[in-house]
């Protein structure tokens, strides 16, 4: 425990006071790393997928690339054109989830929520698991352990976001900015070598033909349309991450409206730039992708060749600066560290939603509020954990856990945009000035095209990757849904339980009793006694459950020894037990009328150690169970700390340093 | 859970009143199958043993079958003898571990009632295993799951513990006496078809010939020694139990004494006669026990047969039964039953001592306070886990779980003897009465007899048998001794620490301050300000943390429309935490001045499920975790019961009858 404890604070760091936040507000030069880096970082991913899905066609489908690609960066204009309208619309934070339920209410809110919060989970499998894959392509010995690898980084990524934003968002802006140059680097100096120096830029599988699956091999019409719906859909993957400017605009800095937009345009440029330029660039470099579990695969001079195909930024990588190694390793380096800052977006916008829907009552109380540190521990902490679940099922491989991705997010972006369309008309309702009107009608048509062309897209996916592992996220939100709306109705029927309905509600008890269970007789009932004392009961005794003779009689005999004023009851035990006669007692004691109240002392030793707890208040806890059930009983507990108990208190301080500087009191009677 | 406990019930049956204890007081005819079913029954493992042993030297070996059970018998004569002394000195419960505790101190005790522990553990795994072994010969399907049916068997046995031991007694008397009837029957039968009507009563391996483990083929001198002292060894476990009866004096019919006397030396007698009665007849019968691991074995024709020999008492039943199966059928299942039975002897011993040593201080308290039946549940529940972890680990293999066996048994019947000598000393110097005194001088020199006998055993058990498991026993001990010696040293140090030294022990705080904890404005807050108002503290306020500043708005606004005759007070949250100001705040109230005391009046929900626990509570047990820390605070805990807490209620009836009877009274301002 004490090791734990002192890991845990090296990771989690200081505190940060809540005023602090305030000074978290991001500029665009940092707030664009911090947010973007999901949507920019899947241009490393994306293009594998849409190269792999159409190499089983053989090169017949790998002519498409460049046209899926093309459509990919259309759709990708339109959803950041959608998104800027939803920026100025709601500056405070447009959230989907806020949006839905402004617009639609609760149940359109909760199944964005639903598919955010399985989608977030994806986004940090999908993007470390692409990560660790392009880390392989240079520490080969990875190989083979692609799951464990990459359940350590999620771990290490967890741990940092306990420590909070700001610091995560400075750390992690420089090597983003490292990788934009190196891709766009990459890019401007592949396309001048080829075009205007005329050199060989050939990457490794340049040598390589292609040979289709036999299953695919020369499909045409119904067939390849499918395929290539299938590519485009994974290639959708380069879309997420863009909602997560919209759910951010709080943390810019004024104007945020204005500058998460400008942000929002940044990105979106930059994606499609990335994008259309790495696609272009495979083909030059001669970039091949296979699936593993394929049939198809590389062929050399005919012969079929097994080997493992490196992702396409490596293979890229290696054409464009096979002469320049330090490069070629920059460029991999820094896709793999952008593909673990990804998965940072999604340690900041999991615990956020899941706190606003903690505080909606959708999910457990305790996510609401903020751990020791001004991240969300436990929403940081339940990401992680099923992050890392799903890389050691799916052993890291981006193709199978591409499956279950993008659906959430398409669920989410075309709620959202009808959510848009149906906020502007409200407002163009109630709005008379003619200029805003304009604005307003304009953004309507935006939204409207940005959402026919999501729900194409979410048809699309739907369609194409159901049965390749869709379902299983489909079956993860409904899952999820389902929860959410059960806890919010648990919370709602117990709030009616508990709401207060008539005055009478109030009343104060006519009579309160008070009885002190001696157990043993010492310093913790000496206390018990004097503390009851001191509240000045009507009517106040001890009682003492006879289960030895003979234990029962020293009792007796240090009771009266002590001289303590109030007098001392023994229980007979015909059961040879503790809790019944006892329990017993104090429901005599308060006979049937429900106005009265007893308050029941128990004297509880304070310990240090978990084998304490073993050898002491076992019968207490079993006591205090059973008083919970009953009506108008009061459990007082007055602790008693044992020397022991420091072990204890020293491993709270050091878990929680502003318990350290508050220091215990001296106690009435404590050893101490 | 409902069905879970539905089934202890089913199970552990009503309870019994302390009262009642008084008629479990057994007659003799019940006590003896109870106290003695252990030692009786080892007769149907311990020659199995001694033949398996000796076999490893081929036919050479087996010549020293019957002079071992005769020495064998000859040590259970002397230790019944000394046993009865025992019982004649101590008439309130002779177990070993009071008798060494009273000459010898705590140590000698202690040491007596480790190697009782480990060994009650053992009597269950030995002997339902043995009962599996002998089930097998007739069940063959049991072949290859041994360990999983010892471990069913040791389950239902402990179950039926748990419903008391008297019923228990009666339930039990009747197979025993089939067993003794069945195993003298079989004798008397045999010796008489083979020497007065001379028939063949060969047994299923009598046409095999023995081949010696090359290892020991043809071995004399000492490692023929070796090897006759390892056979020894394991046929003392015959001797296993004969203590159970000095234990349990306190449970015979007075005069209990004498009764208890008479009972082992009946115990004795039967268990000798069957020891030499079984050994005679397995020699007349071509009885062949081999270890599957020996390296020799049976052979036929000269040629080595592979076959799995069955149990002593299942070829002796088929050599002199062979014409009427249900008598072989009969002898086999009260072999097994009874060996079930023996186990239960282990299930009454096993939570007696426990009791006594938690009275002691050497094991957790909560062993000494009886359950909600008259038995000890929670020794019954430890020893059946202990003796199911043995029986799977060792796959309830009598062979190997023998090697652990005895020593314990040896060790505490040694220490006991001495301690029984220096009794006799001891009472001789204060005794003048001459008659007496010739008694006593009698009893000394039969416990002087048995002391040397009983170390002359213990020490070839340890030397033959260390190395082949005893180590294991011996480390177990060790174990168990020294967790002992640390619980009562924890507890010594817990009483001294919180031992009343002087007066101002109890001085009474000069001032006791009350706060409300505000969660939300609802009934159960409502009812911990109407309990806190009506204990007329001289200073009584509420708190909130504000967290939400949206939430904490709401508060204040429900707080002013109900009216509370207390101020509201609202803690600022730097941290957005809640304990941390909520338990700064309470220490400031309390200040420097060591006399002051704050009540902290916490509303808790009672809730029915577990996993609306997860929704509910979860702030309150942290603050309650860190206030416990703090000197001069009381927690007082105001319970209002949630509909849904009568699920959990309906459950603890079910376990629990006496709290059946207690309707729950209505609440002040419950739903109900």
């Amino acid at each position: 425990m004490g090791f734990a404890d002192v890991i845990k604070r090296l990771i989690v760091g200081r505190k940060l006071r809540s005023s602090q936040s305030g000074h978290t507000l991001l500029p665009k030069r940092i707030a664009l790393p911090i947010f973007a880096s999901d949507a920019l970082s899947s241009v490393a991913y994306a293009p594998d997928e849409i190269i792999l899905t159409l190499s089983l066609a053989g090169m017949a489908g790998v002519a498409f690339d460049w046209k899926i690609a093309l459509l990919v960066a259309f759709v990708m204009l339109i959803v950041v054109a959608s998104y800027r309208q939803t920026v100025h619309a709601y500056p405070n934070g447009g959230g989907d989830y806020e949006v839905a339920t402004a617009n639609f209410g609760r149940n359109a809110g909760l199944v964005v929520a639903s598919a955010l919060l399985v989608d977030y989970v994806m986004t940090v499998a999908v993007s470390v698991s692409s990560g660790i894959q392009n880390a392989k392509s240079m520490l080969t010995w990875l190989q083979g352990h692609e799951g464990m690898a990459a359940a350590v980084v999620i771990i290490v990524i967890m741990a940092i976001n306990l420590r909070g934003a700001k610091e995560s968002g400075r750390v992690f802006a420089i090597p983003t900015y490292i990788f934009m140059a190196a891709v766009l680097g990459t890019i401007a100096w592949g396309l001048f070598r080829h075009s205007v120096l005329g050199a060989d830029i050939s990457g490794p599988m340049a040598d390589y033909e292609l040979q289709a699956d036999p299953q695919y091999a020369g499909i045409t019409g119904v067939a390849m349309f499918a395929l290539i719906a299938r590519a485009f859909s994974s290639g959708c993957a380069a879309l997420t991450g863009v909602e997560a400017i919209s759910n951010g605009v709080p943390n810019f800095r004024p104007p945020k409206s204005k500058n998460a937009a400008t942000t929002l345009a940044l990105l979106g440029g930059l994606s499609i730039i990335m994008l259309l330029g790495i696609m272009i660039l495979s083909q030059l470099t001669g970039t091949k992708i296979v699936d593993p579990a394929s049939a198809g695969g590389l062929t050399s001079n005919g012969r079929p060749v097994n080997i493992a195909t490196p992702t396409v930024m490596a293979q890229l990588a290696q054409g464009v600066w096979h002469d320049l190694a330090p490069m070629m390793w920059l460029v991999v380096l820094a896709t793999m560290v952008v593909l673990f800052l990804a998965a940072n977006t999604a340690f900041n916008g999991f615990p956020t939603l899941g706190s606003v829907l903690a505080r909606d009552g959708f999910l457990p109380r305790a996510l609401h509020t903020r751990g020791d540190r001004l991240a969300y521990s436990n929403g940081i902490i339940m990401l992680g954990a099923a992050a890392t679940a799903l890389v050691l099922i799916f052993n890291a491989s981006v193709t199978a856990l591409i499956q279950l991705y993008v659906v959430g997010v398409f669920v989410s972006f075309t709620v959202s945009q009808t959510a848009m369309l149906r906020h502007w008309t409200r407002r163009l309702k109630s709005e008379t000035d003619q200029r805003v009107r304009f604005a307003m009608q304009r953004s309507r048509i935006i939204n409207a095209i940005g959402l026919t062309c999501t729900a194409v897209v979410l048809v699309v996916v739907l369609i194409s990757k159901f049965t390749h592992g869709a379902y299983l996220a489909i079956m993860a939100m409904v899952l999820v849904f389902i929860i959410m709306k059960s806890i919010r109705r648990h919370y709602t029927r117990v709030a009616k339980e508990t709401a207060i309905s008539r005055s009478a509600d109030s009343a104060l008890p006519s009579r309160v009793r008070a009885v002190v269970w001696a157990i043993d007789v010492n310093k913790p009932l000496a206390r018990a006694v004097a503390f009851a004392q001191a509240m000045r009961f009507p009517s106040l005794e001890a009682v003492t459950v006879s289960v030895d003779p003979a234990q029962t009689e020293q009792v007796v005999e240090q009771w009266e020894a002590q001289d303590f004023p109030i007098p001392l009851k023994v229980l007979a035990s015909p059961y040879r037990e503790v809790t019944g006669p006892l329990v017993n007692y104090v429901a005599s004691l308060r006979g049937a009328n429900p106005r009265e109240v007893v308050c029941v002392f128990i004297p509880e030793l304070v310990v240090g150690h978990w084998w304490e707890q073993i050898l002491h208040n076992q019968t207490p806890f079993m006591v205090k169970l059973r008083l919970h059930f009953m009506s108008g009983i009061m459990v007082i507990s007055v602790p008693y700390r044992l020397n022991s108990s420091h072990h204890a208190l020293a491993r709270i301080k050091r878990i929680d340093p502003s318990f350290a500087n508050r220091q215990p009191l001296p106690g009435v009677d404590d050893g101490s």
